[in-house]
């Protein structure tokens, strides 16, 4: 079978899990609207849905990992890098109509207490958020422990806002958590 | 059919969305573990699961609600009641096994772009808790609209750090974060 379905198959469940969540994504509705046969799944994940979870969490963490470099690196300077990372995902929020904002936040509090591979999947993700981000701020001359502090601040001040930003349909909150975050690393940064 | 029967159908309902969301919590389970008739849920909730879950949402929210006067008002300045906020989260959800966080943020992120009532209730419980943050750092002698920046950032920061501390089974992002607010708060308050 081509990997090109498998790739379809991980595409359309992470852009479900961020809809509606990984409960409420089914099989049958993964297979319909990334239009593979059904036995595909069991073909490319022979563990099933949790399987195919758990690839798509890692999927999605390494896509969206990618964005800390491609908006860190070119900054003229790490505060324009986190004022520009989260009106990022302000604006990708609202274009969505508040639909698409982060998988692995959603999958993450549905199983955390139910799934141990997808739980290790969602940490795993976050721990390389934190590292890549750590490392970007330790390159700008922040001294850890406070660097990983700060990316420990920003990953969950995003995903915070993600949160409110989703139920009151409204971008304020990521601005404002974008702001105190770009002040936060501002006074951490040596004179 | 006794209220206690309600009562006790919306409080199994509010463990079982912090435990594993409401997609994954149907009727039966609830009735279940709350020891009520199948048809009290008709009774109760002629809306059905949708309406039950606004109610759960309204009721987790004013009861989480209550914490802020609860610690605030006692406390002997707003950035040690930061601290205490943060670290009694902490320490709760330590001793639930990373179970008990809340069930607002996993409702509103599984259901903001399919339910609206669902929605409309997770946003109501967010204002409702921003105005009452924000009263107690304006009393505190922070103005406007800087109240209102740090009462959105800690509750972005505390939901945010309740999906890292769940998935990595740590209790560091909801330090850490707890730190980086009490520190914001701090230098916002008048000389």
């Amino acid at each position: 079978m081509p990997t090109e379905t498998k790739d379809r198959i991980v595409t359309t469940s992470a852009e479900l899990f961020r809809r509606q969540g990984y409960n409420a994504t089914g099989i049958k509705q993964i297979v319909d609207e990334a239009r593979a046969p059904f036995g595909s799944i069991y073909h490319f994940f022979p563990g099933g849905k949790e399987q195919l979870g758990a690839e798509t969490i890692r999927w999605s963490g390494a896509m969206y990992g990618a964005l800390v470099p491609a908006i860190f690196d070119p900054a003229p300077d790490v505060v324009t890098a986190v004022r520009t990372f989260f009106a990022g995902a302000a604006a990708d929020l609202a274009d969505s109509g508040y639909a698409d904002a982060c998988p692995i936040a959603t999958v993450a509090l549905e199983v955390a207490s139910v799934s141990e591979p997808l739980r290790e999947a969602c940490a795993d993700v976050f721990d390389g958020w934190l590292d890549s981000a750590s490392e970007r701020l330790t390159g700008a001359g922040i001294a850890e422990p406070r660097a990983r502090e700060l990316a420990i601040g920003m990953v969950a001040a995003l995903e915070g806002a993600f949160v409110l930003a989703r139920a009151q349909r409204s971008t304020e909150p990521l601005a404002v958590a974008g702001e105190l975050m770009a002040d936060a690393v501002q006074r951490a940064l040596p004179a």
